[in-house]
């Protein structure tokens, strides 16, 4: 079915809109995706889409993309813009349905995970999970309290990773005890006396490593529960790392076995 | 001497406004410092300050910076947000004189060098300089078409690493020619059929390591140049890495010798 949109007052346009909130999200079950490029990755995975939007140009650009949806919405550009709040709209987005990144008892916990502890940039948490997914990582799981991995600014910088590894919303209590109890290293990142170099470090294909706050660190109670605690031996006068870029650096270190070279 | 401002008409609160653009930092031969963690790094570093500007109650909390200061200007909250354009200012600042980072021919070329070829974003660019600094770089030199070095946003990200390292601008052509013509290995960063892994390359303490544009990588004439292009293996779903994650595993592996495990 195709509909042709020219009001922001639109019901539609409206629950579009929404969707920039994680209430909105979590109501309709659902996120955006802005830009073809996205939506051509949505469709290689599978996910569900359930509407693409799209001004007239792009549409009639994109036949054989178009012909895959059951719902298509030909919209103005200003409608579009609306709804992305992006300073260039590509003048493509689809609705994608939220892929159950809720704690899952039965989850496999096979392969490096990244778990993020309350990391509050939006554009830090999607570079991370782009990174993982570029470092072969099974899985990313966020805190409560990290930033949404749905929203619009996490969207843009993951790129697509969404569609490449899973990702879980839970608590890192939880999920640090699972790793143990399977006998898988879980990795801090703090400085503590204890802690060691994350070049010493050598483990197998199955452990977890996990990121903190970008101001705070991790959490003590957090910290307390790790099997071990690295850190990145740096020059005297740099105080720390930009946490993506820790993240990047590890993450490629740890998981070097898996990557070809 | 110290004076008290309360109008943004005021001339001195004019041309602060004015070094956020390069044209205006270009004039005034400075650019400011914004947060008292930057100003004690500049007083650290030796660095000429011109003028401390700040709220009535932050300059009452620390005589002793403050007496360091042959100008000082205190200043309304609202003239400190109009001329830092940040959403929160702490309320200090300073007006720091521009390092001289123009191409200088007798620049010793010791160490490792990254060079930037017209890297666009600024938070890119600042976290770069922040990474080369923890990674033990002597310095950086930034193409003419990269972000200006001395933005309010890319001195935001390099947090005061401009104060450990060598900052210059200048025509990567030359600086490549005299690292090759000094015997010094130059790497790229971009695939083609002959480039290596960067786990297979194992740099003495002096290299260049140029990194492009985030959308198009590096241009055709300096790769031509190179005496190596390196890539980062990683899984096949994945498509790339943001540029400042993968400076920061290159860095840090090629520069691995002169940090401490």
């Amino acid at each position: 079915m195709r509909e042709q949109l020219t009001s922001i007052k639109n019901q539609h346009v409206k629950d579009w809109k929404k969707l920039a909130t994680k209430r909105g999200r979590e109501k309709f079950n659902a996120y955006l995706l802005d830009g073809w490029h996205l939506v051509e990755e949505a469709l290689k995975s599978g996910v569900t889409l359930t509407a693409l939007i799209g001004t007239a140009d792009e549409l009639a650009a994109h036949d054989d993309i178009v012909a895959r949806f059951d719902q298509v919405y030909e919209v103005t550009p200003a409608i579009l813009k609306h709804v992305l709040d992006t300073v260039t709209p590509q003048g493509i987005a689809a609705v994608a349905q939220l892929p159950n990144h809720r704690f899952q008892p039965g989850v496999d916990l096979k392969g490096a995970w990244l778990l993020l502890d309350r990391v509050q940039d939006p554009g830090n948490v999607g570079t991370m999970i782009r990174t993982a997914d570029a470092a072969g990582f099974a899985g990313v799981v966020a805190s409560a309290q990290t930033a949404d991995l749905f929203s619009p600014k996490v969207v843009r910088s993951m790129q697509g990773s969404q569609f490449h590894l899973q990702l879980f919303t839970g608590d890192l209590r939880k999920w640090i005890a699972d790793f143990k109890a399977a006998g898988k290293p879980v990795y801090g990142t703090q400085l503590n006396p204890a802690a060691q170099s994350f070049r010493q470090v050598h483990p197998g294909p199955n452990f977890a490593l996990i990121m903190g706050n970008e101001g705070h660190g991790m959490a003590s109670d957090l910290l307390a529960a790790t099997t071990t605690n690295l850190y990145i031996p740096m020059k005297g006068a740099a105080e720390s790392l930009n946490v993506a870029v820790s993240a990047g650096i590890l993450m490629f270190e740890l998981n070097r076995a898996a990557l070809t070279d």
